[in-house]
């Protein structure tokens, strides 16, 4: 266990009971339909049995929790809103396994290859109503009325960026190319809006100003951005050893990442190259190390590290920004670089 | 147009104008998105121009408006409510169409045939976010806060209940008998969940009492309850000039309907008979005959007649216990009759 794991271990623990004491018990009637949501978030294997299955980071639900400590020396309220954001994320995995055909998530098969799209697609559904019941316990923590409204606001209006997000990343299949604003797009929508609406929610229920409040959002925000376009970048040259991936995964597989996108849209002869590869029916082994050299030569993966380098700064420096001294600030300034791990 | 098309259309046009300023128009980077949830709405062919296509009948907003306004004499303040419950029905339609297979609704290619079922199962999750914002739409309308609080609370309850009540449809599919219990538990969930909801949020946008709101509830449950009843009694045995469809079509393609389970499960030969045609591979015309007639010998005819006859009878002596007078009640009442259309 690291540092940062033992650091917020308490904190996810204690998502965990919360989570689990939103989504009913799988008994009764309803007994298979619970039990697939058991499953889908690995309290249950898929007789429905109880076990400790894998389950997600819930660093989302961590920053939201950090984020309220900061501002209040105290996360409990914010727990309810901590559930309802890994409760809308576990719903859109759900779908998105769907949508993308895809039949594996955390080394187990998905709910979809369970139990069929029909099924899955309503269990989804499921999880997204339980988010909104989640959020609604906020009045559980006699939170001013006004304050719990807001918060459904923005957690609404996050869930329409998710569906927008997710139409670019659906349309983008059928598409060879992908502008790299479209893609910014898509990633806004998709994984870094959810994290600014964590952090925002956990300053919400700590009372924050509206100047903190616009500060969280964008901390939040530029964190989600910088850490997808990290992944981006370890898609295509991260160590093997770390990632668990073949080097080049993403190349094989076509997969839309912003250092591609950045390299297809390019002037020059390398850039024409690489589009000649991607014309290709199937990527061998060779033709993949061409084109991570070509990505490279074409300057997108510089352009990429730029960019994030970017969005990392953006965001430490909306934390400073904070009416909040900045020891308190500390965990979740931790927290935030050891998710944007600056040294790629 | 008859007396009840008269009288509901202000009601109609009222909500239909709400619904559209809850959804955003078909511009920009997101237009293919909003385009798909404008046509399945009715408001825009497949490219997406501006048409008044086949749009949803709207009984159940025009029930939550009909009832704020006998409680209030008003039912702007519903508005927001009754746009909620349109398009969560909305976005239950969109999903449904992909959980069956679906491929037509109102005379019109679904979602799902049109874009593919990872763009619909999409556009579903935008309507029920956008719901959700419609439903925080009352907070324009300067009623308490904890009244808004408590609207959100019952309507994601019952969104809950419609995935319930999806979860045992689909599960049905798969089983030759389902016992009335658990069919009566479905439609519950599918149906009358929401028309309940629909009856009881006009209620508490008026301010109804805890008394009044509990009777409105029972209302809108056993309305939605014998609306589904007489629906599956005409699916049947309805006059083909006025279902539109061939009699005893839902036999033809065994379609789990109240009649045909609670005769399946019977014990007497007409029973046995029945299970024995149901067994068969394909049913033809005369089959269907037989089948018809054996259902209306085990008794199941009357039974279920009874059943929604009871249900009626539920739900307008709800209305009766309504501390409200009766003149007041008068077009709720006037609904309510026409939709159980007790003629049958």
């Amino acid at each position: 266990m690291t540092d940062i794991d033992a650091m917020l271990s308490p904190y996810i623990q204690a998502v965990e009971r919360e989570i689990q004491r939103r989504v009913p018990p799988t008994e009764g009637g309803y007994c298979g339909f619970y039990g697939m949501l058991h499953y889908h978030l690995g309290w249950a294997n898929a007789d429905f049995e109880p076990e400790v299955g894998p389950r997600g980071k819930r660093i989302r639900s961590a920053l939201c929790l950090l984020t309220c400590e900061a501002l209040r020396g105290d996360f409990v309220p914010a727990l309810p809103a901590a559930a309802a954001v890994e409760l809308l994320h576990e719903f859109s995995l759900v779908h998105d396994d769907i949508e993308d055909g895809d039949r594996e998530r955390r080394h187990r098969p998905t709910v979809w290859a369970n139990w069929g799209k029909a099924q899955a697609i309503n269990a989804g559904d499921g999880l997204y109503a339980l988010a909104q019941l989640a959020l609604l316990g906020l009045s559980e923590h006699n939170l001013p009325p006004d304050l719990i409204l807001k918060a459904q606001q923005r957690f609404n209006e996050t869930a329409v960026r998710l569906c927008q997000g997710q139409f670019l990343d659906i349309s983008f299949e059928r598409r060879p190319m992908v502008g790299p604003d479209e893609y910014l797009a898509m990633i806004s929508g998709k994984t870094a809006a959810l994290v600014g609406c964590a952090v925002e929610l956990g300053g919400l229920v700590a009372g924050a100003s509206a100047d903190d409040l616009a500060a969280l959002q964008t901390f939040g925000e530029a964190l989600g951005l910088a850490f997808q376009m990290r992944d981006d970048l370890l898609g295509l040259w991260g160590d093997p050893q770390r990632t668990g991936k073949p080097a080049g995964n993403d190349i094989r597989k076509r997969k839309k990442s912003l250092p591609v996108m950045v390299a297809l849209a390019g002037e020059g002869p390398a850039s024409a190259c690489l589009r000649e590869i991607y014309a290709r029916r199937t990527l061998d082994d060779r033709a993949v190390a061409e084109a991570l050299a070509l990505i490279a030569q074409t300057g997108a993966r510089d352009q990429v590290h730029t960019l994030a380098y970017h969005e990392s700064e953006r965001a430490l420096a909306a934390l400073d920004r904070l009416s909040v001294p900045a020891e308190r600030l500390a965990p979740l300034r931790t927290l935030a670089e050891a998710l944007l791990e600056r040294d790629y």
